[in-house]
């Protein structure tokens, strides 16, 4: 990753992670075959140095991924526009890596991990939910090759 | 752009145009020139079939427009975790256009209709600021080709 332009608001790397966790949810941004960007909102869970996000079986996103799987993952957390200072308090993350469509044990866990950031007081009825979704659900897992925090405050 | 697989989640054009007027931010996707998209949150004003951001002079995603003028914005509003579904409802909409560093009259017009947007009690103070701007600022234009919304509710 090229150096932050504005080393000032760099975030360190513990709150850059910190935010990954806490996201609620992320732009994926992927490449189609016509060189074109694409930038989809999804939720998402952080874990083990990697992202995993999940979708239906086709889609535009799945298409670009088989066809380039170089992706940036953008996370915002807290923003405060600040009118009379024409500027906006944010923070956010950027992260690049691998998208790879993963089965079995890795797909489970991808589907566990999103079930425990979103429903953590549903974790029996989402083992259910994993067991009817995991034939109709495609898993991403995006392997982080690299991150860095930006804040403004 | 292609249909929408779930075409019962498309928003009609009137909605999605009033989510990008409304929309607090959005991400930037462009690509870099070794095919590695990226994508930076960004503040805009959605005018005349355009999206307007402001920057500094040199960074990633000026050195990407310049390589490949193909971006794609996103905008995201309301969501709404649903812990017992196993889903999240949520408003969006992703634009395809062509990023143009604009100059002049176009540029001004650009850093006024983001103060409108966001510092509209301040529009005197945003003029001074625009005139003290506007050497160490660059405005992107990204003319519109496409875009749709999208909604689970």
């Amino acid at each position: 990753m090229k150096s932050m332009r504005r080393a000032d608001r760099q975030m360190v790397r513990e709150e850059a992670t910190e935010l990954l966790k806490r996201g609620e949810y992320g732009v994926l941004s992927t490449l189609d075959s016509l060189n074109q960007p694409y930038g989809v909102p999804l939720s998402y869970a952080y874990a083990d140095n990697s992202i995993y996000i999940h979708c239906a079986n086709e889609g535009t996103k799945l298409d670009n991924i088989k066809s380039n799987s170089n992706v940036c993952f953008t996370v915002v957390g807290n923003t405060n526009i600040l009118p009379d200072k024409f500027t906006t308090e944010y923070e956010s993350v950027i992260v690049f890596g691998k998208g790879i469509i993963v089965s079995g044990n890795d797909k489970a866990k991808g589907l566990r991990e999103i079930i425990k950031k979103y429903s953590p007081e549903f974790i029996k009825e989402g083992e259910e939910y994993i067991e009817r979704a995991m034939d109709k659900t495609t898993v991403v897992k995006i392997e982080i090759e690299d991150f860095s925090g930006k804040h403004r405050s």
